[in-house]
């Protein structure tokens, strides 16, 4: 890995969004919020930071093609880099001014975690809550062009995957070159946020609600300006309107486009959402079951329970209820979920639906292999054979998804938090997802996780964002080799 | 598969399970206990049972040789027909009335499991706590020549193992027909049982106690005829008797077998038991470490910490303190090592020291190849090459095992048990340990868990005992066709 050449493009990416910080310091001026030359001097100093580091870097720039290892840095240094960034208006307002704690909420923006460290949402300069929740689009910006663009050039699992998403070889890789394919996709990612802020705004939210919550669904992200989350909002109409775009948004956003460009028929042709919303449907009516004799009104039961299953689903984390309260059995549906995720090529984290859809097939021909020794089974998906490579990469991350966790846990048990939460803290790190159970249930906050604890879970976020292997992959020696 | 054949020989086993019943009739007249004619009663009820269903179908039986398929039905129905009629004794005595529970405590003792449903087991007659314990040791019988010999004739993972287990391609098949092999490991299998024995009298236990306690060491099984467990003996030596040989059976009966014919370094080539007692220490020098603060005597917390990873680790469950009430971090220590369990061929239980082995190459592997896309990487196990099928086959393992444990806690959780105690109960009967934490800690038993639950549980102690594929393949509808 060429060092230089790294640190000149994260130079750019933390330059952008320093320049963010501006739209953060305008909300600031209108609702004269007290924080708007400390949110300027943050958006000034993060802007000088990434040019210093741009051009202390950009004469070793030359015309070389970037090497695959520069790509592993490039990805790896550049959210590190924009969640340290991230951090500096949460510390300047005063808001957080633990550096570890401004990076953990910073981290879990970027990510589209939403994890908070914040007991007290709701008396935020309006300015820094804007923030928070910027970053969150920004982050979704960020995935989006990261899944579907760039991690598939650098051969992770990803590119195979989107293959194996298509129905046919070659028709419909989108467009060939990455800048083509990411502005096309945002395009897609900024129409659906246009809708979904309007709708909202028709529901009956002032423009601030509607946009901060815009940001955490499309971005399948979490923060609320709220304490009680969505929950705040009384109105049904809300919740459903956020329910469909969080489910929107748990989609590949290259197959909206196709829907988009005339060929509405992909979404009814792709097994991973089929399986997607087979999941969605099975896991609300057991929730709803479960919750029968709470003797809530029907409609509640059922919103309240769709609305925590696409939530979780999609690792959006928004709450309309507490759903600690719920049975173990929901409870246990929930973490389940957690693990999944949402649909490849989408704002969701997890393992990813197609992923846990393939290994659901690989299971069945393990089976029949056993019966028949010598016998040969492919697995298919939308009509194609899948490679027996990107099955080994999929058995591949999930062995590291359950040994990071495992690892993970045991540091938080170690520093004295009791198992559950830990478990689960680090299982919605991992998964993007945003609340756990235990001291992290969803009325909670991460307050009640040691220092080391919160630095451990922000490591956590940006690897589980990140595909895992391509923030393991910088602790290898030998891609810091020339 | 043909039903009638693979009856005759389950009729065969069920034949010997009755027969060994004669055993704790034996020692229920010794201490005339008063359950003689019920124990008696159970034995010949068994034996003709097992008379029964050999006659019945032994006429079908023919010379023709054994299809994979039947392999796979035998194993199966022995495990489970074992288990129905072992629970005989526990019923006819009215020591567990219910026959729900007493499967459950029989296929945990045949399983080699642990687990307990009964609360109090201190006033038991002698002749049924015999019987609990004598299960571990059959069981312990069972699953040697199951694992070394059978398992890999059905070209279950075993073989493939027990190749790379060793360290030359031919030379230490021990002997290539099932029936000589079974012999020589029982052999082996008899002399530990034997030293153990005498070497827990020596040390001052009664001959009961003594032979309970070495049915539960050498099976790695886990049942004691006191409350306590192994904590109700105070003297340290038997302690370390016990934790010596708990760590012997929790390493493959072959290597030992290769020991004794005057290779006893074997031991020192084989990097599965290295890093097995890599594990060992480590574990023990973490917990030891993490119980410093609770000023208990440096010896008694060595010993305390040693005893309880040595005994979770090789899936025994025996106990001498209350691990429930360690800190979080021990906690999941003991956690992760169920999961791991003993060597291959051992009478342990969990995932195999081997497979984690190969999985961590695996892992490093799977790194190595995202640097280099190109470059081709293997697998060595003790200088041989590890083929790519039995790294597959590791990983559906893997991936089956957390499924099944998340279905099965899920399950668990719709019957309103809480989560702690469902997924660690789900994963210690899978691993076939013994105790977990919440409702079913070590000082605790499964009566909280309600019966559903219970026979789900000892499904898993049966699937978990049996390498989970070859149970679940007998739901598969093709099995059952001819």
């Amino acid at each position: 890995m060429r060092l230089s050449r790294v640190l000149a493009i994260v130079g750019v990416v933390i330059f952008f969004i320093g320049a963010s910080m501006l739209l953060a310091t305008a909300v600031s001026v209108y609702f004269a919020d007290g924080s708007v030359w400390r949110l300027l001097l943050s958006a000034v100093l993060s802007m000088a930071i990434g040019t210093g580091l741009f051009l202390g870097n950009s004469k070793r720039l030359g015309t070389q093609d970037l090497s695959l290892k520069d790509g592993f840095g490039i990805v790896g240094f550049s959210w590190f880099g924009a969640s340290l960034i991230g951090a500096l208006p949460f510390v300047m307002t005063g808001t957080i001014p633990n550096f570890s704690y401004a990076f953990f909420e910073s981290a879990s923006g970027l990510t589209t975690t939403g994890s908070t460290i914040l007991a007290n949402i709701e008396n935020l300069p309006e300015g820094v809550l804007f923030w928070r929740s910027f970053l969150h689009w920004l982050g979704g910006m960020g995935i989006i062009v990261l899944s579907v663009a760039i991690l598939p050039f650098l051969g992770l699992g990803g590119m195979q995957l989107y293959k194996a998403e298509s129905p046919g070889p070659t028709k419909d890789k989108l467009r060939p070159r990455i800048q083509q394919t990411a502005k096309l996709l945002w395009g897609v990612y900024i129409l659906v946020s246009a809708i979904c802020f309007v709708l909202l705004m028709i529901a009956g939210l002032n423009w601030f609600d509607a946009a901060c919550h815009t940001f955490g669904t499309v971005a399948t992200g979490g923060f609320s300006n709220y304490n009680s989350s969505v929950g705040h909002f009384s109105s049904p109409s809300v919740h459903y309107i956020i329910i469909f775009f969080m489910f929107l948004c748990g989609i590949s956003f290259s197959l909206h486009y196709r829907a988009l460009v005339g060929k509405p028929l992909a979404y009814l042709k792709q097994a991973e959402l089929r399986f997607y919303v087979t999941i969605i449907a099975l896991a609300t009516l057991a929730i709803y079951l479960s919750r029968l004799n709470e003797s809530i009104p029907t409609e509640q039961n059922f919103r309240e329970s769709l609305f925590q299953v696409v939530s979780i689903m999609t690792t959006t984390g928004f709450g309309t209820s507490d759903f600690e309260l719920w049975t173990p059995f929901a409870k246990m549906i929930l973490l389940g979920l957690m693990v999944v995720g949402g649909c490849a090529g989408s704002t969701g984290g997890g393992l990813k639906v197609v992923r846990v859809l393939l290994l659901f097939k690989y299971l069945k021909i393990l089976l029949n292999q056993q019966l028949h020794p010598n016998g040969v089974f492919v697995v298919k998906l939308d009509g194609s054979r899948v490679k027996r490579e990107v099955i080994q990469n999929i058995l591949g991350l999930f062995l590291v998804f359950i040994m990071l966790h495992m690892t993970a846990s045991a540091f938080l048990g170690f520093l004295g938090v009791d198992i559950l939460t830990a478990v689960t803290a680090t299982l919605t790190c991992l998964g993007n997802v945003g609340p756990g159970l235990g001291d992290i249930g969803p009325t909670e906050n991460f307050l009640a996780i040691p220092t080391p604890g919160i630095l451990v879970l922000s490591v956590c976020m940006i690897m589980g964002r990140l595909e895992i292997f391509s923030v393991l992959i910088l602790f290898h020696p030998q891609t810091w080799r020339r």
